[in-house]
């Protein structure tokens, strides 16, 4: 089985993403709006800022890695449901957090599967 | 600034990859190896079988994900520090985790910049 492990940059962010509760509800929103079931969450703070929001899902996980210095966010997807539309996650999340910046988006396929 | 997002595909892994906590010691011995300071760590049991394991780093995150029933562990490694070897993290991690498989890589460039 082929699924998509999505890596994103996110440009030009406003200051949402200094706000860690605003990331884990986009990310779980946006989880949520592809089916997808959340399980938990973890929160970094670093000092003097910039943040890491994870959200666990049933069917993997979501990252956010931001750094406010380039009002830039990273973003990691991954859906260990092939059936789930990943697109639509990386886009919500993006327009929640970041309506107005650019993003840059690598798909890379991962073979799940008992060889490579 | 260029960072390298690594993700691995460890193909006929034997049976620790079922033990979060050898999981998420070979992860912060790997990260530590390089220099990196674990800040953090979660986990998610799946049902029947698979687990996350993520551990959480100042310079940002690792995360196992495994399918026991494909004998997989997917991994994802973000290093925000251009300086730190991260083939030696993922190296590591393999030889402590899956030393007898085999690994698929994928080297993703991120530009951690104000602009594209």
């Amino acid at each position: 089985m082929l699924i998509t492990h999505v890596l994103a940059e996110l440009y030009d962010c406003g200051g949402m993403i200094e706000d860690p509760v605003a990331l884990a509800t986009a990310a779980k929103a946006a989880a949520r709006s592809a089916g997808a079931t959340v399980v938990g969450e973890y929160e970094v703070r670093y000092v003097p800022h910039g943040l890491t929001v994870a959200v666990f899902l049933a069917e993997s996980h979501i990252v956010l890695t931001t750094w406010p210095e380039y009002r830039l966010t990273l973003l990691d997807v991954l859906l260990c449901n092939a059936t789930m539309d990943y697109e639509l996650v990386v886009a919500s999340i993006k327009d929640e957090i970041c309506p107005d910046g650019q993003i840059v988006t690598h798909a890379v396929p991962r073979n799940v599967a008992k060889s490579p």
